[in-house]
């Protein structure tokens, strides 16, 4: 009998957090810097009661690995990767961003000051790549290869959705397709990465794989939807953020892009500037009277239902598929 | 017979522009971003007669491949990838020190702004990984994954060396031995690398890697103890920067912290504060009168003897290695 979500949560994520912290351990025998302790401090593994972000990305992997038909162990140093190439694109998005707090504390740059900011996502990056490379696990040294290609094709589009997030500060005019463009950069492709990672270290085809990738893909674009729905219409007790928060820093999230495109009266309210907690409660009500929750909803139910109908398609053992589809709907009905 | 430096310069050099135009042309079809833009202005491929850098590392490792014994242009995406990392790091470098200017240009930085700045620096390192795993070369899958595990180590090598050089700029008390892991991170690191990539391309053990690896090494250090040397007492006609502009800027160079450790009127003059052109040229004759310019000179001789004995050592094809020794020795006399 296969394990419930909760023992493989609890098992993949130790796994996981053992791999980077021996990896760390490694590198630190053979530094005098301070990188190994910001890497401790940015990842969580500082203080017992430490918040460290979710795991979801290696979890997929993971997951995904043992529903191709692998066991999930071999798919470890992969997912201790993808968990680093995430967590070097926080480090550089905050300083991107002036994000000043992550996970209720200090960002590294804030802390250690924007050259050793930079600098220590750009060594997390490279040590993704080396922590792969260097893995002494059964994987073949073809998958190794495809694994290297993978990411390094996938981090390339992390960039290029960035690249458009920071195009887009500056123009208020952005269209649907544009937005959807971005969010496949910026948060699409690394979920997509992680499932497919799984069915690759699976030893499943290109066909197959693609499946997987397609999975992940709207599974990552509905979360991204669900996070905008969540950063104006969210609870601040839950989400951590301030009410509609998304409507106060301005940023392109999908209900704005939408107001832009139906709402003449959140246009004028937008353009008239800065908006605070009190017109950002009136923006917020504008934009549910004029159809656009309902809109952001539905856009979100769509690729929900694109993610788990392709789950349903997908080659993956079906003790597997069950629990993909738990870990899915845990994902997408978070914190409401 | 064997070509001459300058026609191999010319071929490497043109070879390699070729491999990563093409790489980012293919990108660019792809990516809707200014991304493939930024990289050609970065890497001089906007206009006929721009200054490119001088190729250095991809020259090392594409001759070293052929003193090896394999054919030079087997290591073309290797070398390409590895002039994608020399760049990516100078985008970093650039906002880290806050330097406006690059080889007469604006930096990427200073053109696009800081966010773009950071982001256009990690989707260079990521191409450089990108390139190589899904380079169509006739490379074996064992040596690639390698030639990825042998990059990503040096560029944890690299982080190591800058977030040492970070540190050092809070701090006067430097000993040489500090320095020199500094600057073994910081500069040596990558061109070991691009010397142990021609030897492990050309199929040579591991042994044998590791004397081409030093070679690079020797050569790494003895480059930047010049470099040093003239920023201090370089012509400002032939370096392109102003008359001692380690000192006015204050960097850690090896002649500062010789200075410190042996000359009591340099530390009270570099503790007096900030120092102007004509103080600058004052404190450039202390050190050459306390004997520091000529311990600077005795140092570089030592490591330019360690790389060119090393050289002779090498498993390496005797006309390879004459070319070897004349681009060595026109490494370290330039611009006297």
């Amino acid at each position: 009998m296969s394990d419930s979500l909760p023992v493989f949560e609890e098992k993949i994520s130790q796994a996981v957090d053992t791999e980077i912290k021996n990896y760390i351990n490694s590198l630190s025998a053979e530094i005098h810097s301070d990188l190994g302790d910001i890497f401790r401090y940015h990842l969580g593994f500082n203080g017992k009661e430490e918040r460290k972000g979710k795991r979801i990305r290696p979890l997929l992997t993971a997951l995904c690995a043992e529903g191709a038909g692998t066991d999930w162990r071999f798919a470890i140093p992969t997912a201790a990767a993808i968990e680093l190439v995430h967590n070097f694109s926080l480090i550089h998005d905050d300083i991107e961003d002036n994000s000043e707090q992550r996970r209720g504390k200090l960002t590294v740059w804030k802390n250690w000051g924007l050259p050793k900011g930079i600098n220590v996502g750009d060594a997390m990056f490279a040590s993704a790549f080396h922590l792969i490379s260097s893995a002494k696990n059964p994987l073949s040294t073809e998958i190794k290869l495809k694994v290297l290609e993978l990411l390094s094709e996938t981090c390339i589009q992390l960039t290029e959705g960035q690249q458009l997030d920071i195009d887009y500060v500056e123009r208020d005019n952005i269209n649907k397709e544009e937005y959807f463009r971005m969010v496949e950069g910026k948060t699409a492709a690394l979920i997509a990465c992680s499932t497919r990672m799984g069915a690759l270290i699976g030893g499943l085809d290109r066909k197959d794989q693609e499946f997987y990738s397609q999975f992940g893909n709207y599974l990552g674009i509905a979360f991204q939807i669900l996070d905008d729905w969540l950063g104006i219409w969210g609870d601040p007790r839950t989400t951590g953020k301030s009410a509609c928060s998304d409507l106060i820093e301005r940023k392109k999230s999908y209900p704005i892009i939408l107001g832009f495109e139906k709402s003449d009266r959140f246009q004028q309210q937008w353009h008239s500037g800065a908006v605070s907690g009190e017109d950002a409660q009136v923006i917020a009500d504008f934009l549910i009277e004029d159809g656009i929750r309902d809109m952001v909803e539905d856009e979100y139910l769509l690729w929900t239902k694109r993610a788990l109908d392709k789950l349903e398609q997908m080659n993956c053992k079906d003790e597997m598929r069950i629990i993909l589809k738990e870990l899915s709907n845990k994902l997408l009905t978070r914190m409401r």
